[in-house]
């Protein structure tokens, strides 16, 4: 009784405590717990099944594309980890090294992996030998380790489960084509499952990934306005090959480095889930990734005949959907309270009047619209209804991207916008790294990326009037 | 073409040497790699595909049965990890250490997990209060590390994959229920769809898990007479709740332990699947866990039209079955070996005379039987096929482990049959350590398990001479 009761209780409302709301909602939907290891996180069944739907939607259309999954060691010698420069001055500082195993003092230390891209190399460099060996198009679901100071659920954690693909290519060409086909892998993903649209575009040279060539992001906007990196594809050119060596003999017999990139994506997806389609009563979420897409209430469960007709109703409904029914003894007002929060799209209210009229009423999370449905047209309702909700999320998740989107043609109204437009701010860029960090320094506000359609809205940059090279998305980050 | 070559190269006989034929099945059949970690192991695609396949049937098979998947950190505190005496000791020598986050030495060392009860005690620890938080029955998917010295792709590594459930109960009949029912549902997964019969039982206390009241245990029989231990379920009951504080308020309103369990499967179940059923040819996977269950491989298919039917047979057949199609420029007879090696269940042969007539020859890779079936008919007969397979498959081993079982009734003939007659010897035991301790000094024979259906075959104790208390199994094993 106690654990409904704080189900019901008020969370904090967003507009009053934005971060607080947050926290309220992944506590209150038991997505996630913290642990008494500092910096990680517990996934609960709640989170970890949001997650699961993550993989199983995700890994499905990797497949489709030719990716194999496979499973390197978490564990990364230190002198593996060293042999590219840039990226091991990029993630040592953050990294948790092993350096005892069993009684014994080990004779290299070992990091938990960051991101595998030594390992993958390493492995590459065995196994590839001719043309004839190419492309590899690997993939691995696992969790990664950052020794992160300050942590949130979901969006910042010292561990994280993700997903990371390693290609290795034959041409610059073909690696160039694998970076943007996975980034456009994730914008639908993101868009057709989870309802979020998403920015894309090329990372500056600041916020490129240790070790890239380029980098292409997709950017989400949160409901505060901020924005949220959502997965990243990097293109590595031959900068790895020729740092570990992996040469492929080609169809002319001439020894040619191969060209490599690497995608990720995390759980931090469910941060986002959170902060683009929740509200005050908690979780919404989007039918298509919901574990739970219907949940049957019985009214009056104690009368006889009620509780064998939602169960009969359960039952046809499982045949189409993932459904569950409540029929616990708790009132339907706490179990429609707990519905909510946990965001499950329908509720389908069943009571003995109901019965009597052989209907149903179908209550939509996202918009609480009611539906009165004779039983016969119940499943078929229930089907209109969860594609609808799935479409109109994401048009309400358009519709305030491209409100909260604003341009700013001088450093004034930039650094106005900052503070009073929450979203995006479009403005031109010199393409020195001075004004960038002169941008962050004065306003908080980072590039978020450069768009692949430029347009030059201005003809100098909005910091330091120099020519402007660049249209750039500017934003506060999660 | 050198890679080929290497395929066809015959590989050891099983028979001369098991120990190299195993090591060549799994490099050859491309399923694990060695990596620059010391006892790590890389699961190559191939490799990961057969666990993805377990992974599915499993989870499916935990679920129908209420289990919940959550995932928990992989670190644990120092302390944590000393809690529970036994476990401590069982565990503490072979785990890796991580003493270093970041720039920083940790005020505490973190293990990388062995396993996880601690964990999941001290999250029950907090989530269960009344006795309406019961049960709980979660499961997670993850890797664990245990430094061992000397390591054998998928049987022994420091690291592998593997699921581990932990529950809690109200009482103690109920988790000794949930102990039991895991096992089946593991024996069951083996047989039906492994196609590998167990042995079930339970561990003598020598051999039981490090904090556990009860181990039960299946065990299955390598084709060289070796046992496997496959998969273990624990009742620890209220032990571990005791250690950490685990209490909840019953129907009553008074404060009781609850009573818990764990039960594992691992990576080695692809170990067990090669050493079961592999032949000299290489890999040999029943078609239930097989990645790709039908291989279409055209013969002469640069003539005109060949290609083109075999990729309609190949699409008619993908409507129901896992199928590839090999259309490389390599020869049918590389194809075939390759084919055989990876143990994919059913090839179909399509060649221009069989166009001609309608026809397509399929072979089945585990008796070799050719079916020359007219193409309309393909479809069907490659269901029925991959049916029989699958039960031959299980037929063939359930005879090779009833008949590699022998009864010894005295020491000398329990001697004899470690060396002279490989498999699992049953024998009657005092129920005192010392024995076990001594037939594994004289014999290197280890107490496998004490089957449920007990018997007396004889009145003393194989060893000692004193009075018999327990059948139990006996044999060599990895």
């Amino acid at each position: 009784m106690s654990k409904d009761k704080k189900l019901v209780e008020a969370i904090t409302s967003m507009e009053d405590d934005f971060t607080q709301w947050y926290t309220d909602v992944v506590k209150k939907a038991e997505l996630m717990d913290y642990s008494s290891v500092k910096g990680c996180m517990i996934f609960k069944p709640n989170g970890y099944a949001i997650w699961e739907n993550i993989q199983r939607e995700l890994d499905a259309r990797f497949k489709e594309t030719g990716v194999e999954n496979v499973y390197m060691p978490m564990f990364i010698p230190e002198s593996l980890l060293q042999k590219e420069k840039d990226h091991v001055e990029g993630f040592a500082p953050e990294v948790a090294w092993v350096t005892q195993g069993g009684l014994e003092t080990l004779p290299e230390r070992l990091c938990v992996r960051p991101t595998s891209e030594t390992l993958f190399c390493d492995l590459y460099k065995n196994i590839v030998q001719s043309y004839r060996d190419l492309p590899k198009v690997y993939n691995q679901w696992c969790s990664v380790v950052r020794w992160e100071k300050t942590t949130r659920p979901f969006l910042r954690s010292s561990e994280f489960l993700w997903q990371e693909g390693h290609t290795a290519h034959a041409t610059a060409e073909e690696a160039e084509e694998r970076t943007i086909q996975m980034l456009n892998v994730y914008a639908d993903f993101c868009e057709q499952v989870l309802a979020i649209p998403m920015m894309k575009g090329r990372k500056t040279d600041k916020e490129k990934f240790a070790g890239a060539e380029a980098t292409y992001t997709i950017e989400a906007l949160m409901h505060d306005g901020k924005a949220l990196q959502s997965g990243t594809s990097h293109n590595f050119g031959d900068g790895f090959a020729r740092a570990f060596g992996i040469q492929y003999t080609d169809k002319e017999n001439k020894l040619q480095y191969v060209h490599q990139t690497s995608w990720g994506m995390s759980t931090r997806m469910i941060g986002a889930l959170i902060m683009v389609h929740g509200d005050d009563s908690g979780l919404v979420l989007p039918p298509k990734i919901a574990p739970v897409q219907v949940m049957v209430i019985p009214i009056q469960q104690q009368k006889e005949g009620v509780l064998d007709a939602a169960d009969e109703l359960k039952g046809r409904l499982a045949e189409r959907f993932r459904v569950k029914l409540d029929d616990t003894e708790k009132s339907p007002g706490w179990k429609f309270a707990e519905q909510e929060m946990r965001g499950i799209p329908l509720r389908v209210e069943l009571g003995p009047k109901d019965i009597e009229n052989g209907q149903c009423v179908i209550v939509r999370r996202d918009t609480r619209e009611k539906t009165v449905v004779s039983l016969d047209e119940a499943v078929n309702k229930v089907a209109e209804l969860l594609e609808q909700e799935q479409a109109d999320m994401l048009a309400r998740a358009k519709e305030f991207q491209q409100t909260h989107i604003s341009d700013a043609l001088d450093y004034e109204s930039f650094k106005d916008a900052v503070v009073n437009k929450p979203g995006f701010i479009r403005a031109m860029w010199c393409g020195e790294l001075e004004c960038e960090l002169k941008i962050k320094e004065d306003t908080t506000a980072t590039s978020r990326c450069m768009p692949f359609e430029q347009e030059m809205i201005a003809e100098t940059c909005v910091c330091c009037g120099r020519p402007a090279k660049k249209l750039v998305y500017w934003g506060k980050a999660y």
